[in-house]
């Protein structure tokens, strides 16, 4: 079996980029990566995106940014899996370096939401869900997100107050992340006191719908060894799926395509959820993450809020999460996010997190998932 | 190297499906594929589609289409290239057969064009151009078309009647496929007279929208030779690429992403066009076809046209093509396409082609371009 590693990271700040066109921002990321990687050859690009042909009437970014970024003549596509795109291209290039078909590939994830505004990314957003049962009748992420959420704080008798500590720590985090779309602070006090969004979830339960993009480039374990000083190994590489619609799954509050995935992965890189140092998971909104620790196995089933409440999530806490300001601080590039995961847990095992470190991180996950849940892939990254 | 073969064939007819939802498409497609590998555990599913998200309000296939056709809890993920997102998602099975990480997976190809009609179809059609140089001007698909085929009567003086052979050939072939869009017959005469739809294109040079879906099962070889009879060897596997907008290539009257796929498809096959025994071809516009014929290595620059005035690609000629109809009387749905045409070459390679049936058949070519060239994946297939 080839191994897999990563040679190239690049990322851009997560913001409103309205003067920057979806090709721009998305070469900017693959020219990080290629100079990080220290190379020009590529021979396969995997594109993750989610909106662009309903937002900037742009589909086929496969063969558009593969010439944008000088990448002429090599195998391009588009993955497309709502707000897992970025994961599951990432998925496809590994697949395509373990085939020996492809010698390095560069998976980049963009997205440009700021091309539509209000309830047009709204309705764009929502065919993420399942159009014929969920968003013809106005359904929307948020929406089902508070469902979830809703039927969680039900079950183990919680409050809204219980579920800032998640906010509380991705703030602090992106605070020190130069990339982040909000580096502000924020109160456990000030949490409580947002405005709603869609019951019970408030604008500082939901993440930030930003622009960005981000990019990493893989090729076989010993090529890296001899390309780059410090290749991060992708020890396991997972993707699982339950229904889009959240009525038709067994459990609104237990995200079984997230477990079945991390499972998977973490089975492959023969590690347990104790072995690993931090998790980028998808804090898209609170209930997402506390959802998130659970499926990993990083808290019993209806305890994964506690770890938030206890501090176990902050940087010197049992398990770190959203180092570099999660979903919540540094923002949500849809299809674009799950490669910001990916790159921050890889920067954070090479050393190079800046003021986001923790301290010995040799292992860690990068969890993106689709559709609150729907798709769920998941990385390990060691050493 | 694991080889990969195909063990599961589905496909419906080609139809303005009015009264049958995206995901029944897909399903009746998967369902036919599963019965024919007589099998029921697939690892992964790929998904090709193009415009579900703008035509239909439905992004994220993948789970959606995964969870209706019980295939829950699998990989799955959609994979976009215009037009030829059918091949590129049977590109991205093989890859992952190969890998040894999915041993079974599925490629479904489905496209729902008619939940709209009009300029709303044709709008959603030229987001597979260049949004910011092309469309925003106007540019449609079959303006693009347009353009090429101009170009190619002017180098070679020819006129819109030298290309009625390609049309008289995919009807003569579709009016025996049951499942066939047009199964009427066309006389030359009649193509000369049709309506323009962009000049010099008219009616008869372009083939025409419709809702499909078809699917292929692919595993490794050894497994496939313990589980079906007839298991068909995807021998060779390329994609290439070249700019999306057509004043950017080269070269506007060479498909040069068709001619590197083929070449390196081939070259992984041990093949040469002499060997070919039949080929589908993206006869999206007759254009395509002779250009296609040319970067493939069946005829030389200039001469592709050559071929259908002198009857070389009917099914006793040369080298056949679009031995079901092609995309011009099969009929042409969208990211469906390439994964009917894998099925076509396929059913002529088991010898279950009925009356399309070309003698013989041993190795066929499938070739699936998306944007009038800009993406091209070809599979080489051999018994």
């Amino acid at each position: 079996m080839t191994e897999v590693a990563i040679i190239g990271l690049g990322q851009i700040e997560v913001q409103e980029h309205w003067d920057t066109s979806l090709r721009h921002l998305a070469w900017y990321a693959i020219e990080r990566a290629l100079d990080d990687a220290h190379t020009t050859h590529i021979d396969a690009l995997f594109v993750g995106n989610m909106l662009a042909g309903q937002l900037s009437n742009q589909m086929h970014l496969g063969a558009l940014i593969a010439d944008f970024a000088g990448l002429r003549g090599i195998e391009a596509v588009t993955v497309e899996a709502a707000d897992a795109s970025g994961g599951l291209a990432l998925r496809q290039a590994v697949l395509a370096v373990r085939s020996g078909q492809v010698q390095t590939a560069l998976a980049v994830g963009v997205e440009k939401f700021t091309d539509q505004t209000g309830a047009n990314l709204t309705t764009a957003l929502s065919t993420s869900l399942d159009a014929d049962y969920e968003a013809v009748h106005g359904a929307t992420p948020a929406a089902i997100g508070a469902l979830m959420m809703r039927r969680y704080m039900h079950e183990y008798g919680l409050e809204l107050a219980d579920f800032a500590g998640f906010s509380v720590n991705a703030h602090a985090n992106g605070s020190k992340n130069p990339l982040a779309m909000f580096r502000n602070q924020l109160k456990a006090e000030r949490f409580t006191a947002a405005p709603l969004v869609a019951t019970p979830i408030t604008l500082f339960d939901a993440a930030p719908t930003g622009d960005g993009a981000a990019a990493v480039i893989v090729t076989n374990r010993e090529r890296a060894m001899d390309m780059v000083p410090q290749p991060v190994v992708v020890a396991g590489s997972a993707v699982a799926n339950e229904p889009l619609a959240l009525h038709d799954r067994r459990d609104a509050i237990w995200l079984r395509a997230a477990e079945q995935s991390a499972a998977k992965a973490m089975q492959a890189a023969g590690v347990t959820p104790a072995d690993i140092d931090l998790a980028e998971l998808h804090d898209a909104f609170t209930i997402l993450a506390a959802l998130s620790l659970e499926a990993c196995g990083f808290a019993e089933r209806g305890q994964g809020w506690q770890l938030a409440r206890d501090g176990e999530i902050g940087p010197n806490g049992r398990i770190p999460i959203s180092t570099f300001g999660g979903l919540k601080a540094r923002g949500n590039p849809g299809g674009a996010t799950g490669l910001y995961q990916v790159v921050e847990v890889a920067r954070q095992l090479r050393g190079q997190a800046g003021d986001c470190q923790i301290a010995n991180a040799q292992i860690g996950l990068a969890q993106n998932l689709g559709s609150n849940g729907a798709t769920a892939v998941t990385h390990i990254l060691k050493t």
